[in-house]
C-alpha cells in the first residue's frame, strides 16, 4: 500500500519559510501572489495489505515522528 | 484562486532524507515501512480570477524557484 502524508505548519502558527518564498516570488516579478505555506509531502511504501492497519500506522507515525502536533497538522490518503 | 504544488525528488535521484526518515521509523518499530520519500507541498493564494493565467504563473514559478528540474520534479493543482 501507498500512503501520500500531507503535513503543514498550523493556520495559527507563523510560516517564514513561506513568507520567504513569497518575498523571493515578488523579486521576480510573481505580483499576483498573496499567500504562500510551505510543508512537507511524503511518500511512503507499506508492506502491507490492511487498509485499516495501514491507516493505524500511519497515523502513529505522523503522531510520533513525522510531524510536529504543536505547530503542525497532517493528512493522508492510502491507495492498495 | 489556490494552486497546491507538491515537489519531489526524481525517481532516479538519492532522497537521503527519505532514508533517514525511513530508518527512524524502523527503529522506532515501524517495520512495515518499505520506502520513504520526502518532497516539498506548498500552498499559494493568487489574486488573478483566470484559471490559464494561474497555471502558467504557477509553471513558471516552479520553474524559476520553486523546484530545481535538475533533480525534482513538480506537479500542481489549481481551484477557484
Amino acid at each position: 500500500m501507498k500512503a501520500r502524508i500531507t503535513v503543514m505548519p498550523k493556520r495559527t502558527v507563523l510560516d517564514p519559510q513561506g513568507k520567504a518564498v513569497k518575498h523571493a516570488l515578488e523579486s521576480l516579478g510573481f505580483r499576483e501572489v498573496r499567500d504562500v505555506r510551505i510543508g512537507k509531502f511524503l511518500e511512503v511504501d507499506l508492506d502491507t495489505g490492511d487498509m485499516e492497519t495501514a491507516r493505524r500506522l500511519v497515523d502513529n507515525a505522523c503522531q510520533q515522528l513525522l510531524s510536529n502536533p504543536v505547530i503542525e497538522e497532517y493528512r493522508f490518503e492510502i491507495t492498495p
